[in-house]
């Protein structure tokens, strides 16, 4: 009811703006960012790619510059607009904006700086908040309660896998010579998970027939135990599709007068004829 | 009741027959016309394999004509007997008609139009129309249920996907030397999706022990994603499957009387007080 | 009630014994057949050993001249014992208990004949017979039950698959070089098949930046699709493990006297104090 | 009530320490000992690392000892707290306790005794006892119940994957060359199973065009395989799931009045006539 004072407001009118979607302005910013995010990504893959870099470096530079520069301000607008600034910096997201903006600054003073350039790709996690906007929501989060309800059956899971790997790794370490590619038990166990995941490069595989035998038993194992993640997760899911809509029972009991069945199991009088029931 | 045109009238019978498969005449028209499509898509392939092609390559350039020819004929006929000519040419099926038709012709003029062939392969979609004659049709309108139900979701999971691999790509470009065929970003990426999807060529594979690590990290990410979309479109399916018993559905009507809803959609008495339901 | 030939009531014992299971010389019969049949298996694995079959060869040959004895003695005692020896001689099973037992006879005629010897290995499928005599039955008909009930969609799964392929790899042929392995079309199909079903063996592999994005397409894409048959087959499953027991539903209605709940759907009477229910 | 003796009462409080993990003192020395065994299989890989070997061997072989003496006083306490010692010694945990403990002392005395190290991982599974303690508990006995139900048909499903590697690599051997790497049937099952998992290591490949048209028969059929153990399991999964709301059990009682059968556990009264059960 009070009247703010007006560097509030545009404080507030910011704020609004920037960690809000629900206005329309809201939304174009949110859309806006992503967008030079995508690009930040993408400059930083051509970036990478020797021929494209040989040709085009200072395309590439001044591009990067110019998502840099916006990152900046929008970093500082971030700081300004929010009530509690240290927060947001310290924050998951707080973090991650500031290692997506400094690496073109501290370049001049440090070789190497670029390797921070990889933490950009994380900023593409944002989309899950403009995802909000729409009607993925509800999509997404179902698949999150999923995952959440089936948590501390796929740690077990985990487990057992790992467990595993470890076992039939250090098993073949024994059985398998060096040659083959088994030069070391955490080499051993970084074949079985290959194997166990059904990913198979083939780098590692075993020559001597023991080996392939007990590698058999390794892909048929990692074959089956596929299914109990899938297991948890189509029951988990499953589960909550079927408690998504209210269910109402209909029973066979038929009514005295007009011995219509499928009444509702709290009816106390016939749909069809209005008569009372007797159970 | 008035009588028609002779021309029209022939015009009409073509249209049945190519159009629609309801008549026997139009059943055989579409099976002799996928079994053309199967050779013309055969003949691609043999004409692909270099020494089948130097034995045999006039032959295959006869078979070849005599496919184009048919083509050329059933396209014509497309196009006179539909009412609108021009909305058929510019659907999907008429752009993809006309591209498997004209690559001979025009070889002749242009080098290397050949590629065009490749579009050929889009038409054995028809099949789906074919299908459409015998029992498969409610299968597949089933399959093809789940899964427009489960779009939003699957959505999601792909995006969820693509962006793992960018992050986990970027990760490993940075750890893994060139050595290991880590040589940019998109290729990094490009091995992050092979080892996600537990497809696993083995071209591009981590040689260092902190690569080989988040690989493993990968693998097992990769190995339990897997569960989600297979989740989706599981529960989808048990609930297709669930509602192929009668189901009756309750209504949101309210009794005149007691003001209760939830009646069957067939109920002429409320179920609660008995009173008449005026629907 | 008559007196049967001696004869035929011979033939009818030995009937009993290699045709049927339920008594126990019958049981019997089937396990040492079964023993026999995997014996003469292994043979043919170990002759393949080069190095083996160099050391042990007059071993296995006389090992295999026993199993080839057994197996005649029993294919006469078959075609003797039973009423339509010709049906049975031309019956599946009939056609591969020939074939195994013929190579080593014929040996000495034709070289080669011993690419018989790979039909042996579909004598195997006897243990589904054997199996009947246990409990596996049950299960075993239950999972063919569910594939057959799904056989449809199953079929229309493997036909999408199938034009995906063709579709993918006249795609890829034209856009990688040979160098790749892309060397023609049905190999490109070769490799599309290979990448779809995520077995991945990097024989053949996209080199080009444009064809490996198109491979991540197809990854991702069979990635994807491998969640269909796993729908369609659960789905079943669970229909048919929900149907197996009698289903009776309680419901929640109070019981006016004891305000007792969860009576059977089909009750008159409280189950907990005996009073008449009234719906 | 009556007095124990001393000794008896301190090889009780042992007993409660090692054995079980109810009290805090329990659950303490559990989580103790599982860090050690983590320890210890660590220790064994870094050993197997031939640059961490060659630098570290001492402090290596140091830890080591620490660990081995550790684990004779746990196996020693183990048997001086058990009232049966022999039936600990020769239990599954106890065979791996005593081949864990002994590979140190024995390799003094014969090479190669390192071997045994390899058994070490096999502690590791000692962290389901833990597991106990905590929420996973339910978690894990669920996972355990749902395999356990399914066992018969995974049994039928990992026979018929068998057999299929037996026929389709018996096939396989007669139709490639020895340079594809098919050089005997058992290596052709071997390569059979791999496609089979869809693991793919590509270290053996088909090369004849018939070779890759019946692989890709392989690759197909593993693909949609694969859909059986998770439809196994999934159904499985959500029976359980489905358990999870109160059960009540009818039974198969006969009213002494009426003859009716199927009653609650808990009901007194018939709910068909209302006469009194006799339990």
């Amino acid at each position: 009811m009070r009247e703010l004072k007006p560097s509030t407001n545009w404080r507030n009118k910011l704020h609004e703006i920037i960690y809000e979607a629900d206005t329309p302005i809201g939304k174009w910013f949110d859309i806006v960012l992503f967008a030079l995010i995508i690009i930040s990504v993408i400059l930083v893959m051509l970036e990478s790619v020797q021929e494209i870099d040989a040709k085009y470096h200072n395309t590439l530079l001044a591009c990067e510059w110019v998502v840099t520069i916006f990152f900046t301000i929008e970093y500082i607008a971030r700081l300004i607009s929010i009530k509690k600034p240290l927060k947001y910096a310290l924050s998951f997201y707080g973090i991650i904006d500031f290692i997506s903006t400094i690496p073109l600054y501290i370049s001049y003073f440090f070789v190497g700086s670029q390797v921070l350039l990889a933490v950009r790709a994380l900023r593409l996690l944002r989309i899950f908040r403009i995802l909000k906007l729409v009607q993925f929501l509800g999509e997404a989060s179902q698949l999150k309660n999923a995952l959440k309800a089936s948590r501390n059956k796929i740690a077990v899971f985990i487990y057992t896998v790992l467990i595993l790997s470890v076992i039939m790794g250090t098993l073949m370490y024994w059985i398998e010579s060096d040659a083959s590619g088994f030069t070391s038990i955490p080499r051993a166990i970084y074949w079985a998970i290959v194997t166990l995941t059904t990913v198979g490069y083939g780098d590692i595989a075993p020559q001597t027939p023991i080996g392939q035998l007990i590698a058999t038993i390794v892909m048929i194992l990692g074959y089956g135990i596929i299914a109990v993640p899938t297991g948890i997760v189509t029951s988990e899911f499953t589960k909550q599709g079927a408690g998504a809509k209210p269910k109402i029972h209909l029973n066979t009991q038929a009514c005295t007068s007009c011995s219509k069945e499928g009444h509702r199991d709290d009816a106390t009088h016939c749909y069809n004829c209005g008569s009372k029931l007797h159970g």
